[in-house]
């Protein structure tokens, strides 16, 4: 059983907790907050361990029970999970190591902090025995899904992805406008590059525009493939794709938001919705360019990537596939 | 057992469908469906058994099996919650009649299509064995929560509310402008007269505005007190009153995007709150005057008094407490 | 002709600016900004001369050409209208006394930076020949706009309102959330006291919410007046009254988004809707219980008020009707 | 002076009316209207003389006068604008023609209704004395305005661009959802194609997803030009380019949004923004792949082709040159 402790409970590190907890291979020893809040009520009361990030009075002060503080967690841990805001993460990165805990960076971070940057089915080897890694992006992630199979299938020359990007997650009450759509001006956007960390021969160009909504980011993608295939041999190839799932405007999922309608429905845990979702019903393939959609739930799509590369680090199963397949089935997961 | 069907799975049906499964003293027989969408085809996976409210060849061409129409289902079930859109549930009040089969009608309703009202707190015994009887709406089940136990803590002289209404489910691709706000011109609005078909002698007046949300409605209530209260004594009837739940801006709570998040927290499916919010840090009382603010998650809130009136119509359990206490245990509500 | 100087030219500073521009009585000498940004230069190409409100070299290195600085621009001027960030103007009070110049701040400070509070209709004559003087926030112009007549007229007993407030103005990147409802948990807000501030005798209570939209905020108002009166009565009143304008949702006018329409094909500059804006077919009276929407358009319903402001703090007119007239006539407003 | 009607004074019906107006040889006749309404009442405030589409009588109890029908307002013309909604100016083509009246055609009818598609730098002269015409969409008026001039400039291989559409028109409280972004499944999406029917020899694929915003299109898109240009160059071109203006994140227009606050300072009329705005600091020159986003004011950019292109049928101008510059001298565009 690996030992387990997450840095930062908020959205991203919830939804670890949570996904720890269901493997037989893990134990969750808890999570560090840095104030109180309903998340770290909500945390107390489903038996999450809280340690204070920093100044445990104030949890004392809000009458919530403290386990201790971030060095007492991390004397018990082998792994810590990093999710502390973007850019903080680094910081934190001597701290680990001065404990002696491997550990999992988030995307924010860059990936100089680690040195490696994961993805379950791209390069799970990478990560095997490692100290530190970076588990990519919420839209990284989502880009190599659907782009790797492409790669290993038919060859892929290039990608032009458009990333419409959420603008705030749904607790938020800042952050955003209400009425507007706004570039990323700084071209090109960092997304290509990041998917190079783990594609490093993919030719990749994005651009991104921030909208008012909260549920997902959408992207509009166009590859290049090496050689003609048709949209059935394309679809094939995806359906064999664990953690990319198909919808149909047909059915009735036009948009976003019915897709998280849908994922409702499945009865995941927060509704969440982990597997990449291609809209079927929208691929188009002409000659060698193809087309598609496909939308990404930046809340939970990189939780059971960080749960295979804690299994990649600490050595717990030799490939991605009986790895994935243990996360994929506790989480409910297309495998 | 009591046998129950629904008619309509939709945003309401389908939460009844789930809340019916989890009682031990009901059986859900199936529920019916218009159109194939892949609402029907999440019902199908989770075992609801379907029935074609209309034309069940749309089904099989859509490759979603059908267990029969409506008919075959009113032929098997006790009673029928009846969760056709708002002014379609009465042109089945005969149909359902005919064939002796007990009906629930929700709050799109009139009050004449069943003759009887319902909130389980407020009047579980009017339904006591009843052949038809209509849940008031969601909004209207949200005013009673809080105003009852005034009532009958206090006395109440007058009530003021004013609505702000979310314009759409969430699922909603229309129906909705994008930057607005839409008063309800015509005065009173109908919410106040709605409660007095539940609360015969209170005196309420209402107005309301629509605004781009999906989430909440949320009411800003001024009570006349029969008599002087404190603000302590208004807290602790609601604290011990079921089905109504405290939230604090000072824990961070300080909108219904974070009440909603909280609720996924929680863990309740499709991260519903059936509770009403009260924000405790928000309530204010000056002489017999009374302020607070509510929030009422309109896909669900209902859910927990139909499978109340469901036991007073079938005489499953003789009073509200003990029907409550069964509801509010399998929901994971607020005793 | 009065010498006016604005501190600070954003939302309502540009909209003073071009306002005092039209007034045959006063001469706009300039207005002064912090940074560079479009609006700096749109201001420019308009023929407003400019002053660095702080560092004059960001300008220079941004191309755009600076008169000088805020004490260059306080020497040249009779008055000054601070339009700077809430609680900001406060920080100036001294500065412009020191200057010598009379000033006019905005509903953003406390009563006390000024110790007059205004509005033209209500108190013209309490500001006449003044040093300081606050006009009110847009919130309590649009409140006073239409009580004060009714206060003439029937007499006013109580007033509760709920404000439904937009979260940020149109230009906004930041500020807001997306999906929520947000109340004002400190009870009662403050819009109550400061409706006081000019109409003294008043009775009224307010509560509020923010909700995701940016073009108005709309209030629901319950009025217990003093005697009895009809509809048509409460109409003629306002009909009578300046700077109140009907619209009727049967001509299509059901929601803000449809008064900014109808603002921009009345042809005002920037689309602005300086009257307030009440639903005629919205109004209800029953005995002496009046109910009535209305709609504020937050970015220039002050402009006129502050205009006036400026007439009776330099003696300009005598009286508020004279000065009303000359303002609405200039602005196209409702007389 | 050329006679001119619009058939229907809705969202372009109004503005192009406004735009006539300020032609020196045009005449406006009057406009239809189909319902009374705000927009009707305004209509006659600002003296354009209105007449029935269909029933008079609406009208008339609506106490709205009416000039006549609109065989009476065809009787009257050289020239009909049809702005009817999308697909319904195609029933009225033969109406036109028999009234032996010439007709421009709206973006939202198919090219096969007029035969010709127009914009006025790509092909002026063939519309020259044309019958009927039709100016091809805002999102299409959108494209071409960027990339012609590319075309002439540099050559153009192939373009790809992904459209963010605004869901909804500023007034509409109706037609959208709140909290989604919602993908054209249908691909290629029609915009490419509509493109080909001005620039026939072009190569360009588009993508398309709507998001919950009133204000204006945003185009990511990415030209591979036929030769190696740098961003210098790109920007030297569209610097001359009529109708295309620059904005630049660095001075605070990071969004649409303030792009259309600036349209508002800039003075137009409506607040409109005709001009195609591209981001300056947003432009990306590698090798001869070129990436830059642009807004398009859905409302009005095609405000000034109708105005053009009712100058070529008319054969009131010889060359595009002389009527862009009578046009854009007139609505207050770039030159």
């Amino acid at each position: 059983m690996v030992k387990v402790g997450i840095n930062g409970y908020g959205t991203i590190g919830k939804r670890i907790a949570d996904a720890v907890k269901l493997q037989d291979d893990m134990e969750l020893i808890g999570a560090t907050k840095t104030r109180p809040s309903y998340e770290a009520r909500m945390a107390v009361e489903h038996g999450i361990p809280l340690y204070a990030a920093k100044d445990a009075e104030v949890f004392e002060a809000a009458g919530i029970k403290m386990e201790g503080t971030l060095d007492d967690l991390l004397a018990q841990v082998d792994i810590v999970v990093d999710c502390t805001p973007g850019g903080v993460g680094a910081q934190y990165r001597d701290v680990y190591k001065g404990a002696g805990v491997k550990a999992i960076f988030q995307g924010g971070e860059d990936h100089v902090t680690a040195g490696i940057s994961f993805n379950a089915m791209a390069n799970y080897r990478d990560a095997y025995g490692a100290d530190l890694v970076r588990v990519v992006s919420c839209n990284t992630t989502g880009l190599i899904r659907t782009l790797y199979p492409l790669t290993q299938a038919f060859g892929v020359d290039n990608v032009f992805a458009s990333l419409i990007r959420r603008s705030v997650d749904p607790p938020a009450s800042k952050g955003s406008g209400v009425n507007f759509i706004e570039p990323s001006l700084k071209l090109p956007t960092h997304h290509g590059p990041d998917v190079k960390t783990v594609l490093s021969d993919i030719s990749i160009q994005t651009m991104a525009v921030k909208v008012p909504t909260t549920l997902m980011h959408v992207h509009c993608i166009n590859v290049k493939l090496s050689r003609p295939a048709t949209k059935d041999e394309v679809l094939e190839v995806w359906s064999r794709t664990p953690r990319v799932r198909f919808v149909r405007g047909g059915d009735g999922v036009r948009s976003s938001a019915q897709i998280m309608d849908m994922a409702r429905d499945l009865g995941t845990r927060r509704g969440d919705m982990m597997d990449i979702v291609v809209w079927e019903d929208g691929v188009s393939v002409i000659d060698r360019n193809l087309y598609y959609y496909q939308a990404i739930h930046q809340e939970s799509d990189v939780v059971p990537e960080i749960v295979d590369c804690i299994r990649s680090m600490c050595k717990l199963q030799d490939g991605a596939a009986s790895s994935m397949a243990k996360t994929n089935a506790t989480l409910g997961l297309k495998g």
